[in-house]
């Protein structure tokens, strides 16, 4: 696209009131919007890049054979009475509201209520098991504080896939797969060396959960890692000595780091399934709960861990996979000069072959251009000035590395 | 997709307490589940008509110069009560929540506001005019009553459109043009015949606003139809005489009719620019209140409008455009016979084909797949047999006619 189309501004200083890396970057490049603490908006680059990262999860979340849904923000307080978490003491995040008649909801922090109840109408025998559903969908969370930018939000998009298997066997293997697709999701998103598959607390669901822990000064959360066996273990469970022999590792060999939870895979077993009477007939006709997992990924807090990884002093850095645009597109020239004249049918080249390039075409310092255009990332700058114009072979410089290639136009314009 | 790996089941009957033929429909053939009154989820085969009925809006949008957004469910009130539209008196479908802090939050039921106060970080001179911004995201009503099925819910997507333009012409020009863009959408949406440009009152906002009304019998609207100008009255301005002048229509033309209000438009003016302070230095550097509109459709509306509109006693009846899959391909064979194994080979070559098919893979009685085919609406249904396996040529069925058109094999395999 054209950047004189583009509506968004970018700012010299970060805003004063965000203390994290990410939101003072992001909303300097004009990616975001704070709407209030721990609330923000995305803005056309930050949208085009939030939704790269939510169809490369989808890809693989689909690859897994899940089947994509879209449950409703508004909760029934009757189905989390019934799991016993609609209680504020339960969970003590929750946000509430009420309808004109007074009966109280709740706005859904997570969905295993409602996709359990959802279920029971659609899952009978056992040949309609294994089951695995999933969305993209926001997530709402009363979050006392809110410093860490888009990792830590009171609303935000999670993808939450829940398995629905016939009994332990079947979902132990699915979620070794689950894993897998898990690590492919941070390793296609530029993150997969800095993430950890690390045991985590169950909760009160199984003895341990897995969580994928991205090591960076900028995490809440601590870890100790062996790095050779690319695992991890969570602080809660650093002192719990079953946790070593689960997990293969020695304690001695580890090392202490902090660390974004960027996603969490979770066993269930039957905690929802019991409570909601989810259950189907096995062979024998014998009703028998269904054993559940669940597996979220937020999003939006993978693009804040990104940034916290991957950005340098100049601004945003963006692996190609989640980039807004593949290309940036500088143009040196002045309305209806050469150079512009140049700039102009490139890029018309680069779009009809189906290039996502963003085009700055408008008229400003050099300095300036590049200045921003280091502040927003996109992989790759192509720089159109005289020499370029004239010869057809343009500069192309990787934002990651600084490194310049000389180019020929032929092979900007090819798919 | 295998239908065989569908986790949502039909139903023969209609759930007792739906009333509305598009959510008896829609539940029953498991596109749609009801969280509670006005609540809906969307199943994977309504999630891919309401995704194409978005993707078919977006193009719109785009194509108009939209540049999109998503903002945030969670209101602030502040900007809310600068603009006079926080008090539940002002807007009676408010829901809202607290912050632990006790500061209470709205959940957005529209994006004026919030929108507004964000251009104003982006616009500074006209030369940042016009700018077109659009968003598809959860609005919350706290709707008293809701009987219409998925037509009128407490929590659904909505395109919202906003334009922000130097003055009130360059603004009406848009505005024509965000009208021909609805007609298409409505047009493309199969809905375009029964659909008409309705005069309705503009608020507080302007002197008239259009909605775009489709006649049904399950229409909560009453409006005066001129058939041949393609034009309409809404019941709220029939008795002003002002309407006829601007309409170039004549009131002892008009026919009565039901109607969907489908989508509208508004003139917003300077109504929020000036709340909000949100203005622009013009070409003498003289700070001007920016010209607002505002441009709305409901994709989930859209979606039980033409269930409503298309549907017959069989079930639904869905046009090329919004089906969740164009073709629905069934097997009469048992697994591992010959027949089986044609309809296999048959779905194979269409899905590298890139056609997209549900195929009904399930061993099951004719009539029983041929009923719940014709439940679940899609546009052609390519039926194996045993002749069709040994011929290579298929009966193809219009669910929308019942007309049959033998089709050979490689028909069907070519994109």
């Amino acid at each position: 696209m054209r950047q004189s189309r583009l509506f968004t501004k970018t700012r010299r200083e970060a805003p004063s009131d965000e203390v994290a890396k990410n939101a003072q970057l992001l909303v300097r490049a004009g990616y975001i919007h704070k709407e209030m603490a721990g609330v923000y908006d995305y803005l056309p680059l930050g949208l085009r890049a939030l939704n790269n990262i939510i169809a490369l999860i989808r890809e693989e979340m689909n690859a897994l054979g899940g089947e994509e849904v879209f449950l409703s923000t508004l909760q029934d307080s009757e189905i989390w009475k019934k799991s016993g978490r609609w209680d504020d003491e339960a969970v003590d995040i929750w946000f509430k509201t009420k309808l004109k008649n007074g009966s109280e909801l709740g706005l859904g922090n997570t969905h295993e209520e409602a996709l359990t109840a959802l279920m029971k109408e659609h899952i009978v025998s056992y040949k309609d098991l294994p089951r695995y559903v999933y969305q993209f969908q926001n997530k709402f969370r009363n979050e006392t504080r809110a410093k860490s930018g888009i990792m830590r939000t009171r609303e935000f998009i999670m993808k939450d896939l829940y398995s629905f298997s016939r009994d332990s066997t079947e979902h132990a293997a699915f979620y070794e797969k689950a894993a897998a697709a898990y690590e492919r999701i941070f390793k296609r998103a530029g993150i997969g060396d800095k993430t950890y598959r690390t045991f985590a607390s169950g909760g009160s669901f199984s003895k341990y959960s897995h969580e994928y822990q991205a090591v960076s000064a900028a995490g809440e959360d601590v870890i100790y890692i062996d790095k050779k066996r690319r695992l991890a273990v969570n602080k809660e469970v650093y002192d719990d000595p079953e946790v070593y022999a689960s997990a293969g590792i020695e304690k001695s060999s580890l090392v202490e780091a902090k660390a974004i939870e960027v996603g969490n895979i979770f066993t269930l077993g039957t905690r929802f399934s019991d409570a909601l009477g989810l259950s189907y007939k096995d062979k024998e006709g014998k009703p028998t709960p269904v054993f559940m997992g669940s597996y979220g990924i937020g999003p939006g807090r993978l693009m804040g861990t990104i940034v916290e990884l991957m950005a340098d002093e100049k601004g945003l850095v963006w692996p190609e996979s989640v980039a807004p645009f593949a290309y940036h597109l500088v143009s040196l020239g002045r309305e209806g000069d050469e150079v512009s004249r140049a700039a102009d049918a490139l890029y018309s080249d680069m779009r009809k072959a189906g290039i996502e390039v963003l085009y700055d075409d408008r008229d400003a310092r050099a300095g300036e251009k590049f200045a921003e255009s280091d502040l927003l990332g996109i992989p790759k700058r192509i720089v159109v000035g005289k020499e370029a114009a004239e010869t057809g072979v343009f500069e192309v410089v990787e934002r990651a590395t600084g490194a310049v290639v000389k180019t020929p136009r032929a092979m900007l314009t090819t798919p």
